[in-house]
């Protein structure tokens, strides 16, 4: 999937360096393992993080920065969201990641389990390959932990029908932007940009990465209908309520409680109707000026960044994702 | 069960610090989690790798060590330790674990998967905090991939009836040892021994390690057959083959062929003669030399360390842990 970077040549060539580094940290003995994640690897991710780390590279003192450190650094990101894709779809009993078969539902959840393990330390490796004595490995700490506890919230608010709006967005800030935040603070830091400058890319990503999951949260309920092998409204029979729901719900619950009431009993025909009337009911078009609002404050904040080709490029790919139509 | 540190007082109260400590790094809000893992790292785990780290490091210059970097790195080695434990069950679908239900047949896969990364977190979080910038956050991330792939040897070896001696110290190797290993050495590093008593320590934690590791895999075999309410006999149903069936199966196939065809569907009379037929043809018996060898080795390395109350200690525990009678 990096034909999806044919645009902007300098970061396809640098996501292509990641890619081959990825692939080198997972050979392992275990060849079951090995070719399950190098599948895994190459089965469609769009190396969205990597490449907002290295745009925020680009931005700072370019003859003062160790390329092979922030190479290491971008797939540690990379290898990181790989780990959390992968347990997440245990959790979920997911079939589907990215039009592929998961590895969980491929391979068992034991393979699946320990795949991610791997992954988790390849990124602990990778780190400390890369920045051994720094503070920044203490954030990245601070934030893979952020992470699960982002997915522990989500696990822990199945199917609850009193969940709030700031249920929602203290989930996803957690299980979403905090590694988009990371990409973004990383990428000015190692960069070696300015504190102001690093401090800003991060809160750049954090709204970045809270858009990006809301408009992935309104697709499950927009998707076209017609192409139901797609897990299309899979978060609603799992208990997930994400934006779209809770806003709708918030404003209704007398109209949605004899749905939500059914838990895992829900049919397929039911979540349509769900879906129906949550965007008769609004929650998409509010949750889509929720999304719009966060974009905006990105690109807001990206103005304030220093002039020249890496801010074009920063403010043209979060347009092309976040100023999505549906 | 840090009563089974009555005789070591000094390891008693440090090891007590270090339960302490780690209930602490459980603290997150998610409290069904928490609760889970505090169940876990109270249910009657002996802290044997942080005592062996404990006492290596006072054969060091114990005045100039850092009190709170050493539990530190004792906790670290234990939740590290936890964690493992949390996903193999998983993976076994083990339904004991220490006498008590297993998270994962407790509280369900999910849980199990996210509990093992969260300790997976406070590993890495407890390493940084206590030693960002040493070489041995290397050492560690090392020790932690070589567990995990002794983990997925066994996984990959299961119900294979050509399973050899070499392809069982490979995996012990990993699975059990290394972290032998890592405690001692690290316990004498951080101590502040030379580096020719830290690799003495290393190489004693491997051996102690090994034969710690074969006398748990002989108790599969020789634990009371009254007493089934425990899982004894769990890895030969589940295609783990260990060092006594190995052995005996070497010089006798022909007799364990027809049950080890069986595979899955080996009932537990099966089992039973099984285990019979391994003590029969000697395969406990060739194991406990084994087991004797590496012991002794360990024992020989120990009495090369500098004198003191630690080396007592050191002697007293490996012999009280691997002198064992059957």
């Amino acid at each position: 999937m990096l034909s999806y970077w044919n645009d902007y040549p300098t970061i396809q060539s640098k996501l292509q360096i990641v890619c081959s580094l990825i692939e080198k940290q997972l050979q392992v003995r275990n060849k079951e393992i090995q070719e399950t994640l190098v599948d895994f690897a190459n089965s469609g991710g769009k190396y969205l993080r990597p490449a907002y780390f290295f745009l925020f590279a680009e931005l700072g003192e370019t003859n003062q920065q160790d390329e092979e450190q922030l190479i290491q650094v971008a797939a540690s990101i990379e290898i990181l969201h790989m780990a959390t894709l992968i347990h997440d779809d245990i959790i979920d009993d997911s079939p589907l990641r990215r039009g592929n078969i998961t590895i969980q539902s491929k391979y068992g959840k034991d393979i699946a389990v320990y795949a991610g393990d791997l992954l988790f330390t390849q990124f602990f490796d990778l780190l400390i390959q890369s920045m051994n004595g720094s503070h920044y490995l203490e954030i990245n700490a601070a934030s893979m932990k952020r992470l699960l506890l982002g997915e522990l919230d989500q696990m822990h608010s199945r199917f609850n029908k009193q969940e709030t709006v700031e249920d929602y967005f203290r989930s996803i800030d957690g299980k979403t932007a905090e590694l988009f935040w990371l990409a973004c603070a990383q990428g000015a830091h190692f960069g070696q940009s300015t504190e102001k400058i690093e401090a800003l890319a991060g809160q750049i990503g954090r709204n970045i990465g809270i858009a990006f999951q809301i408009y992935d949260d309104i697709l499950d309920y927009t998707a076209d209908q017609h192409v139901l092998q797609k897990p299309i409204l899979e978060d609603l029979a799992q208990g997930v309520y994400t934006l779209p729901l809770i806003l709708a719900n918030k404003e209704h619950p007398e109209v949605f409680a004899p749905y939500l009431a059914k838990e895992k009993d829900l049919s397929l025909e039911e979540a349509q109707k769900v879906a129906e009337l949550v965007i008769s009911y609004d929650g998409v078009q509010k949750a889509r000026e929720f999304a719009q609002n966060y974009t905006e404050r990105a690109l807001q904040d990206i103005t304030q960044l220093p002039e020249g080709s890496a801010k074009e490029e920063i403010t043209q790919l979060t347009k092309q994702l976040l100023q999505r139509t549906f």
